[in-house]
């Protein structure tokens, strides 16, 4: 009794309430986790038990004595309107939740858009509240990625953020896309098809995924014994809108291209439009390759020849690699490049 | 020297830390918590005392004391393709961005799509992970609403599961739209214009939403001395498809329909392209109401006439209940309601 009387000055413990209840420990347990297979005598027994005592399920207690807290976060460092407005995160969190399936990790979606919401998030983040971290969309200025290393939380970033891309840039554990890769396959495929004034509608040039595909065009032309001209190059933020006002730069500064590689899908249709509204014939008079292989590609008109992007993979790979950094296991890489490949329709 | 000492043999203080660096507690705190107003010495010092001291800064612990996370969680029992599909989601999820902007909380959203992972979120909402919770898109057989009030977690639904709508059901903190009164509306609108056989295509009935709208139809139609026959009411599921399909069905077992009710826009662009098919004028032939006035309405051709339905004051309000029940203010009312009004545009 001296015991139990002294348990009772503390917190009181699962122990007390299973003894209080004559019960075993499991008993309570399966009670307290709302486990349908308890007697209903015994979970009476057990939730009069978990009064008298003022007994609390302590899940936060227990994260601080095992480490662990059975959740990942991931945030996305953009705007609602660009989450809900684009299908590849809807690809990416589709791929994170099939790799978390069948562990008992919890995933946390946080929208981090402004500096005040990013500051909000970054406070929350910490070894008592989850496990591990996934970050996608970053820009350059984001600090997140060097907050979390600090603070010895694992962390994931799906794609690179651009000073990432520099030689002898701080290591970190990612998984991307080969963008400058994938860039290069479709202004080859163009040259190929005897297209000879290629120009490009490249993305947001903050973004490592904006600065690799504009490189593997250039590296593409150069091979191929062209020059890199700027009256070749136009500039969007990676929606729809974008690639319109950019490809009509480009027919107003150099009138005789005659195919465009668009960083991505939703870019080149909007440059589709623009050819439309300019009289030009696709792919007869200016052939398009996009980027992505997103739904819109196949809906364009006409529908998009494009480079495939594995998205919904990219997010299971996600998953798995920060499942191997939160169990400290050996990485022979600790990053995963994925490979694209041409998808061929009617624009090119 | 005895208290040092003693301390240090539990769990290292904030106290200890700002003793061995010789700082105040502000600074320490102020250091953890990454505040860039701390001079470099100051820094440098606090980050030695927390290294030897080995120091964790403790969120969860102080939960435990305070009782409170700055967290609260959205949980959408849907899958990520009607998330990502429907522009309602977006709207909603802005609304309580927007209700929590110059709070401490943060937003963490799950996916809750098959049993397993509504039982994996399940288990992580406690009152030591969030401080509230957010529940969107509940059909009826969902056990979450139930349990969170027996966990005592201050909860909001948005929208009303079918059962809440009985006479007598329990209580519970939401906020819904007047989805009855916005079908009265849309219905006595299409009886306004002289249309006789005024058909409904219903949603899904195991959610309070599908429900009350086709009851507002129902009682419109009582109201101005019509009959309500099985021959004027087809099923969807608030998809696309599924309203190209019950407009299908509908035009084969009363091919002389003159106006439709549907209950979400979505499912109204839907059976526009059936009317299509079957060579039916809209609106001349054919009157159709939708119900949103979501992104999709303004693209339909013809432009669809529908009811308004105010999402992001949805989410906002859904965000301020939340808080007040965390405040534990007196509420006047456990819920909001909120109005709805008509949309003329050209397909009815």
């Amino acid at each position: 009794m001296t015991t139990q009387r002294t348990r009772s000055l503390g917190r009181p413990t699962l122990d007390a309430v299973a003894a209080r209840a004559g019960v075993g420990r499991g008993t309570v347990s399966r009670v307290v986790n709302q486990s349908p297979q308890v007697s209903p005598e015994a979970r009476a027994a057990v939730l009069q038990a978990i009064e008298e005592l003022g007994y609390v399920p302590n899940r936060a207690a227990r994260a601080l004595v095992t480490q662990r807290t059975d959740s990942v976060a991931l945030v996305i460092s953009e705007s609602g309107e660009r989450l809900f407005g684009e299908p590849f995160f809807a690809g990416i969190v589709r791929g994170i939740h099939a790799g978390l399936l069948d562990t008992p990790m919890q995933l946390w979606l946080a929208l981090a858009q402004s500096p005040a919401e990013r500051e909000k998030v970054e406070h929350h983040l910490t070894n008592q509240h989850v496990d591990g971290v996934l970050l996608l969309s970053l820009h350059d200025a984001d600090p997140l990625p060097t907050l979390l290393e600090q603070r010895g939380l694992p962390t994931v970033l799906g794609g690179r953020p651009a000073r990432m891309l520099q030689p002898g840039a701080q290591a970190a554990n990612f998984v991307d896309v080969d963008n400058a890769g994938g860039a290069r396959q479709a202004v080859e495929f163009l040259i190929g098809r005897g297209r000879r004034r290629v120009a490009t509608i490249a993305g947001t040039q903050d973004m490592g995924v904006g600065i690799t595909r504009l490189a593997g065009y250039k590296q593409a032309v150069l091979d191929h014994g062209g020059t890199v001209s700027e009256d070749l190059v136009a500039y969007g933020d990676f929606s729809e809108a974008s690639g319109t006002a950019a490809m009509r730069r480009l027919l107003e500064i150099t009138p005789d291209l005659d195919a465009v590689f668009v960083a991505s899908d939703l870019m080149a249709s909007g440059a589709l439009r623009a050819l439309r509204d300019a009289g030009r014939r696709v792919p007869e008079d200016v052939a398009v390759v996009g980027f992505e292989d997103a739904e819109i590609a196949r809906q364009a008109d006409p529908p998009l020849t494009t480079v495939y992007q594995p998205v919904e993979e990219m997010g299971r790979q996600m998953a798995h690699l920060l499942l191997a950094l939160i169990r400290r296991d050996e990485l022979e890489e600790p990053y995963v490049l994925l490979n694209t490949h041409m998808v061929e329709r009617a624009s090119a």
